[in-house]
């Protein structure tokens, strides 16, 4: 090629923004599969997905995307700005996880993928743990063969952790998941020894119109843009869509419950607002692009719990719901909303965990998944060990394997270290939390009046503008002015849940 | 190459297979467009589908094909089955006609047609042809080129004709139209003379919510499989979706007249059972394909005039319709409702003329473009022109350009000789249904009781099912026994209309 760095490098981009777009394609079709498609065309569906993956698999494999680089890495470092750097580091990493991997493992780790979910979904119904265990284990042998492709140099585990949160390792993690067990677990067993709070006016019926009609305006509220979205049904809540100018959530309703549906809705346009509100510039360019599962989640929570769940929050909206739903809010105090909102129970089920026992079942599955990787837990025990560790953290067995170490969509897909970004985003959430009301003391009395836009702008210019500019350590430098750190969490929580179940 | 023609057949069917699942990824996109996406994201979304064109364009111009083509093409005839033949044919025509275009005109005419568009959205506004004359006239030489490009050897109106209806030329339907104008003309002039059928109580105060469920009802009716397909809301009526297991049909609502959404309904129907209906194997492949515009055209008009507006499926619905509406329909009788839905009327509005005076709209469409193309009539006098064949065909006389020769998209994205495809369908639709009543003595009684999967079945063996096997002469006479003729057209609309408005 005769092309000066400079000439490589729009090649470069032009290509890139070609991979975003088909990306962007894909998003829609996955989206349109969960929330439009009629039953039938599920196997139509699967063929077109698959034939455009391999076209972005082609492109983001071509060799002359290698050789432009090769081109550019080689420029003068004034040459480009950070954007720009950002830009080429992005497609390195990119194309050498597509290109350092051997086709035939791709390939069997798509296949697995594709019958272990069917094979899980089958011994979840029977509760036959037995069933699923080959397909278990095969992907952890396929994930170590992975993890030695792409990085050689790390533990397996690590580098399976990496393309959920880059750069997070159980050297940090370990530690860091035994002191947040080490205090909750005293933390959850003083309040199951308080009385529960009244959560009965919850219950009732409420009309899904009514719900829809809510769910809307407070993600209107909060600053979602049904210009540059959708809020659609799906059995799964969840946030899609193609690009920051067409984002979709999504949330599901029960007529005897509506506030699930509701933090549902405010926990998707957190995401939501993320995507919304990426760089303006370079929007189908890998620097605008959100940082990580744990920053993503770190959103969704931040309004979910942050948020949501906070008393101006729901001191605002109290009138609102007594007005969507009189006959239920009759008399509710804002004292009692918020204790009920708030209330904790420990569970078997991870995702309907509250947020004080969320992060045992969290550090539950990386302890099993780090020893799986280690050889340390041997995958046909796994049973007798998840039912062990519920026990000492959660003081609660399952009766069957449907409701224990089942009950997770994640590992019939071979996704081993997503988990962890869970529990990361809520402590980020909090640390965020605290950074902003540090900055800005208004902001409790603020969303007291059903006010978030200084909130909204805050997160758009520390984190949903930022993109990739910084990874997550130095991004959480930058909002915070430390490094991510638990005691925030912890605090939040003794805090918080020391005062609705009056711990001491 | 060193494979042989069959395993080189099944190689081009692997390239042919990914081309058609990427273009239902396409179609899927169109949909949404359509359908669901937020305004905001009309930019991005223009992208996606550029890039994912550009793709297609890839893979449908990639001289791997020609290769396998070359291959196939030489083997002996024995080697392959008619099923596999016609998809040898259809790759060979879809390669040349990718491939015989020079690049800088297939960027040209992107351009010029999206561009276009607005210019025209802009000039229909201000009803000011002179603003649109000069993309018509760039068109108009573009088009001419792609057609010495494509097919030198013919009339480059022709050639403009053959993606639309393949096969059909001038030679065939400048007799064919001159023919039904001159006895339709007449025709239009008696019923004119006569007292319209009332009407009135087609107009009144209908509920969306009904109108949905009275839609759907007739759909499912009909057959429409909504397992394999879905029913929404668009500014035009469309069908649309990404695969036979995929079949999306739209409509919209005015709450104070439910017949014209209705219609749309049965006349979307019609295409989706087209689509619903193709054979069962290599549905990823041309053969199984619709096989051109008209033919498509003339399944949606079979349903919505030979069937939805005849006397036995009036009869049947006419008590369906007073359950929903019981306002508007108490006291009338099946001989009102038929004449209501069968009234004519001139118009200066294609999209909103009724089967009688739509030919002479189309006719006259056909004949300004034949003389464009031919040199005999030129872009500035088109005004003029138009209103010079609307009052004599028609008796009217548009006031302002956005009400004549600017009221169709057609010619702002340069589709030239789709307009034709129109009445092709109506004579076809009229044909086929004078050929399955021969067959059937039995369908209208069958319809008078609402029962449809006679006739839904015979149009599935005889037409949905055949794909691409034979071109539309041939369909027709296996259909029929006889080639297009359009006898039954005429005698037809003289019967039924004779009847209505007692002519004679």
């Amino acid at each position: 090629m005769k092309n000066n760095p400079r000439e490589k490098y729009d090649l470069l981009t032009g290509r890139l923004e070609e991979i975003s777009r088909l990306g962007g394609v894909m998003s829609t079709l996955h989206w349109d599969q969960e929330v439009m498609m009629p039953e039938g065309a599920g196997e139509s569906r699967a063929r077109q997905m698959a034939a455009l993956a391999g076209v972005i698999h082609e492109k983001s494999t071509d060799p002359a995307l290698e050789d432009l680089l090769d081109g550019v890495e080689q420029a003068d470092e004034m040459l480009f700005n950070p954007h720009e750097w950002c830009n080429i580091q992005e497609a390195r990493r990119d194309y050498d996880l597509a290109t350092k991997v051997p086709k035939s493992l791709v390939q069997e780790m798509a296949e697995l993928g594709s019958r272990g979910h069917f094979v899980w979904v089958e011994a979840r119904k029977a509760g036959r743990f037995g069933d699923f265990a080959p397909v278990l284990s095969r992907f952890i042998e396929l994930k170590t063969q992975w993890a030695r492709a792409v990085y050689p140099e790390w533990e397996a585990y690590d580098a399976n952790i990496d393309p959920f949160e880059r750069g997070m390792k159980m050297a940090e993690l370990t530690p860091l998941f035994e002191r947040i067990k080490k205090e909750l677990i005293p933390l959850v067993q003083a309040i199951a020894e308080k009385p529960a709070p009244d959560t009965r006016f919850l219950k009732g019926d409420f009309a899904v119109e009514k719900q829809e009609a809510l769910g809307r305006r407070i993600s209107r509220d909060m600053g979602f843009s049904f210009d540059k979205g959708r809020m659609d049904i799906s059995v799964h809540p969840f946030c899609g869509g193609g690009h920051p100018t067409d984002v979709r959530i999504t949330t599901r309703y029960r007529t005897d419950n509506f506030i699930e549906s509701l933090y549902a809705v405010i926990h998707e346009t957190g995401h939501g607002l993320y995507e919304q509100g990426r760089m303006a510039e370079g929007r189908d360019l890998p620097v605008s692009e959100s940082l990580s599962m744990g920053i993503h989640e770190s959103q969704s929570l931040f309004w979910e719990r942050m948020i949501g769940q906070g008393r101006p929050f729901l001191s605002h909206y109290l009138p609102v719901f007594a007005e969507a739903f009189p006959a239920s809010f009759q008399g509710v105090t804002e004292g009692q909303l918020y204790a009920a909102v708030n209330a904790c129970q420990p569970g078997l089920i991870r995702v309907e965990a509250d947020e004080v026992h969320y992060p045992l079942h969290v550090i539950l599955r990386y302890e099993i998944e780090k020893g799986l990787f280690e050889g340390s837990i041997q995958v046909l025990d796994l049973p007798e060990v998840w039912n062990g560790k519920m026990r000492d953290y959660l003081g609660l067995v399952p009766e069957s394997d449907s409701q224990g170490v089942l009950q997770d969509v994640h590992w019939s897909g071979g996704a081993f270290g997503y988990f962890p970004s869970y529990t990361l985003g809520a402590l980020y959430a909090c640390q965020f939390y605290r950074a902003l009301v540090k900055a800005r003391p208004e902001v409790p009395e603020e969303v007291a009046r059903g006010e978030f836009s200084g909130t909204r702008e805050w997160l758009g210019e520390k984190i949903h503008r930022q993109g990739r500019l910084h990874n997550a350590g130095e991004l959480t430098r930058h909002v915070t002015g430390e490094a991510l750190n638990p005691d925030h969490f912890m605090a939040y929580l003794r805090e918080k849940y020391g005062e609705i179940y009056q711990l001491n």
